[in-house]
């Protein structure tokens, strides 16, 4: 996967293609469970070979259980002319999501307790859930539950909650290697775009766009429902999980702020350090974060007995925005050139994960004559050729099998690319060759593609 | 020992308290051995149950050996008209400490290579010691010194120094380990406030404090005389000294400089963390000073041979206020708020490496579900319980085994309590158990104490 | 080697002696090969009993091969009139080191391509090498070069390349023990001064310096060519690297700008440390570079698999300077007050490195009572006396055999000849005895010693 590969993706108008696909997905009103889930899994899967994955109610995964599956045909507030005070078929955040089935005539008193607003931004929906204690409600706009006068209104969630199965989407990409980088991206929240939508997105045209290339690691790309999906797979794929050797939690990534990485648990894993190096490239405004164990699915796979090495990229972090869980987290707030940025950034991180091998220098006494080789410019050379020289150096210095490339990036302060390709030059001229010392699973698979 | 209880104490007027202490033992003439140690350790005694005990002249301890013992009745310097112009019975810093006894008459000539003033600070009478090389002397104001004419004076120290003994106190307090921390403070100086009777009236105070507590440590309180002491103590005690897991020296806690807290030669010790902590909370001005090897007692039990994690808290380092070792460190020179907030900093520190335990979470993969256990609030909780929550994943996720709540705390950056207090609410409602992975002695402690 | 000794031979106006050496060899025409190189150590042996080693041409010396032997006696560019426009003999900067013999009639155009300036820099002569390709060339001012009218050229290159050998000298001066520290300097640039001539001079005057001292270790001194000098000593003498503890590259240290230690690989061996403990003790204007993997003989020193502790000391690094590699890197570019203080450096850091032993605490439990050994100043001694009281303390409470006197001046911020005076003082008194855990090497030398 070369660098020139990776900007074309991007060049070719990729934040357009993911907003429209957002825009597609927009109004299907997702949950844990249902059949909103499944027919957004559908659609991803007319972009890439989902496997669809049930798992059935009362299921215990760790310390927790699969719950009832929810669905919803229809939901409203009638007034006494009968007409739709508030109703799901204008915006699926207008029901407290895994709201019990509703039929009844009550006076406004009783139904406020079951009405939720924002009085701080009055032209707002809140998105609220209930998943695991039985309870209902309507989430309203504060302009509007002010204009409600006080008479009985007939109040109607369609819904059900009964044993059912929760639903995942699973997309196995093999690489080289049986060793596996995993992007993970949940994908149970209705209408909220950046948190959510902008992530399915990405993973899934991550997808799409690595199955075209050639990699050394297997890939797995997992949609699952927050908290109790992730904590789902994990418990119902605990022989996959010890295959990952990286992973990342995609979402908020189509907002106006900055790029942020947040780093695993572990802090100082390879896939911390390559999106470091990847952020602070230049390219990007970010910011990097140290793990906390408050935010997304990164809290599963960093829980202290699965640890790990799972970063999450994100834009402006959850919560630290207004709009975060409301109902102007939607088509507007997401932007087609920073989701091409994020689609970017995601595909130049997992590219220096692939390519940063450790190589051994065939010369470990003294420098081999790069001149001799024709490795060694003349006189005068621009910049750009000296840079090269410098680089091949710092690679044969600290090519002794206990640096890999991006240890020599980060020690040299010079570009991971840069660092790359004077080791590609390197071994096309037979000074350098890979290094083995790799975990168990990787020396067994390299010394079978040595071997074929 | 919970906080409400700590605060309780200093809340009930302790600084006044403590001063009124200090007056009492302010009149007596203390050296590092005789009669007016002894009576300062009988006094202390009608506030904690002190056992006294006796180390003879000539006892080897380690380098050092064991002085003999010296008392005084009186001394004065009479002039020609019989007026005492220098006179013990007014200060006993008149004296320079461990003076032999001296009976003669002499001229200004013949007395002056004896007194010893402050050119700099008129006013004052330094104090000196001489307490391994047999000399004596007095000590005075510089304006006193200029005014003696030159006549000739009766010069009279009344004193002792023959073979006897070598006093300290040491209280010990049994908690539930057999793991000891030790409070220790000089108490050789004679009238000097800051430098000597503020860490005694502290130490005494701390100790009846914490016999009215529960604690898990054992306590062992050692008063005794600076440098010479604390070797004696060393060498008679090795056996005690192996079961110290903490230590605190105490003095100078009066002036109205800020708390100074000096770290250990260990330099990271729990108790160097503990006292941090505390100090930066955000209660305190306060610095913090690396170890070195100069100082009060810290400098024995810090000593290579040693090196238990002993820490020093005063205020204003000893030496660098120019009060340090005159007849200027008085009654006036240390204040009831200061220790008052020395005493509490005192108690914060002990309390938190009290309730310094590590816990393991019994859901290490995956987090537990705390909403079914009623610990995860309601929408719309105030600050206070989103931090509650946030310390409870803290807590929950680091709580493997390897990391002490202190741990957890420095790395979540929140308060030691909010993290104790968020591991308390998870052990009760069973979702955490002490680990026991301690020391061997605290191992065998814990285990009698889960079996009795 | 005490300090006293060592300031005595920078006041003896050693910058005009150093300056003076470099003005001998100024006008020799070296290079890797050949009879100016010869010459250069010859002129070296009237100072320092120097063993000149001969390489022949082909020896494989790793990945590198001696190559031929360069000689040249005459070179010249003549116009039409017979005139020498470019002349040898005015500068040996003029001819393309290691051309290949030339004799023929050319015009303008045909010679153009062989003549080599600076656009930059129209007064200097460019200085160029062409060592491992067949090639030659003449190097011009670009104002003497836009003068040339266009007309037939005599050209002449009077040179010799064909197979004789490479010659290197080393100086091995014996210490009490076997370890070795290497000063190594190259010695193959024709007239330039700062680089080259000023590390040959200080090397030369360390050698005759250190002849004169009493020293722990032993001294080997290595003039070689710049990168296969250096290969080729460590290939032929692989049982001599293993016996080397320390290491400096000299060279550029006679420019008008600040010290500059550059690291070695290791980053934090002793001579980095010693290195940066003397540059940082407020006597020079300095800066400290991390090791990389360009520069001088220290890139071969401090290949992967040879690692040594090889620092470099200079002054402004090379190619930093405009004159760098040109005919302005003259006499004047060299300064002999800037020369007499990087000797000044040398011999501190070295001397650091000599006296930089570790000890053992003869009482390692408690304090020693330095009282009664006359070691504790009376009281109102003077700062210097009560720095000595301070440093004593250090010394003694970390010489427990895992603290250098290094070491404890980095942790206590004093200076090294502070802790080593004390620590002297206190040896001298019984308190200290010399820590034997050494290497292998250095334990038998030292046993060896003891025993005799």
């Amino acid at each position: 996967m070369s660098q020139a590969v990776q900007s074309a993706a991007v060049q070719n108008g990729i934040g357009h293609d993911l907003h429209r696909f957002i825009d597609t997905l927009y109004p299907i009103c997702r949950s844990i469970t249902g059949d909103g889930l499944r027919e957004t899994l559908r659609i991803i899967r007319t972009h890439i070979p989902l496997s669809l994955n049930e798992v059935p109610t009362g299921t215990r995964v760790f310390d927790w259980t699969v719950p009832n599956e929810w669905n919803i045909r229809d939901a409203y507030v009638k007034n006494s002319r009968g007409e739709r005070v508030i109703d799901f078929q204008t915006s699926n955040l207008h029901v407290v999501n895994y709201s019990v089935p509703v039929r009844r005539r009550m006076r406004l008193a009783d139904l406020k307790p079951h009405l939720f607003a924002l009085p701080d931004r009055p032209d707002w929906i809140p998105y609220r859930t209930s998943y695991y204690q039985e309870s209902w409600g309507f989430c309203v706009a504060q302009r509007q539950l002010e204009l409600l006068p006080d008479e009985e209104y007939e109040v109607v969630i369609d819904s059900t909650l009964q044993p059912g199965h929760l639903t995942y989407g699973e997309y196995f990409l093999p690489g080289d290697l049986p060793d596996e980088i995993v992007v993970s991206t949940h994908c149970c929240h209705p209408s909220l775009c950046n948190d959510n939508l902008t992530g399915i997105a990405i993973a899934t045209f991550l997808g799409r766009f690595l199955s075209a290339q050639s990699h050394r690691y297997s890939y797995r790309f997992l949609f699952i429902p927050g908290t109790i999906g992730a904590i789902a797979w994990l418990a119902l794929n605990q022989e996959k999980a010890s295959r990952i050797r990286h992973g990342l939690v995609l979402t908020g990534l189509g907002d106006s702020g900055k790029l942020c990485y947040k780093r695993s648990r572990q802090g100082n894993a390879e896939i911390d350090r390559a999106a470091a190096h990847v952020l602070q490239s230049g390219f990007y405004e970010h910011q990097l974060m140290d793990f906390s164990p408050y935010g997304y699915d990164e809290r599963q796979f960093c829980s202290p007995g699965i640890n790990l090495a799972f970063g999450r990229l994100s834009r402006t972090p959850h919560g630290t925005f207004p709009e975060y869980h409301t109902s102007a987290d939607n088509l507007d707030f997401v932007h087609p050139e920073k989701l091409s940025e994020s689609f970017d950034a995601c595909v130049r991180i997992l590219g220096l994960v692939e390519r940063n091998e450790t190589f051994l220098s065939l010369n470990q006494k003294c420098e081999p004559q790069l001149g001799k080789r024709g490795l060694y410019g003349t006189i005068g050379g621009a910049a750009g050729a000296r840079d090269r020289e410098l680089a091949m150096l710092w690679v044969l210095n600290f090519s002794d099998g206990a640096h890999s490339l991006l240890d020599i990036a980060e020690r040299s302060k010079m570009s991971f690319d840069c660092i790359r390709s004077a080791a590609e030059a390197l071994r096309a001229s037979g000074l350098l060759r890979e290094c083995l010392e790799l975990t168990s699973d990787m020396r067994v698979a390299s010394l079978e593609r040595t071997t074929s």
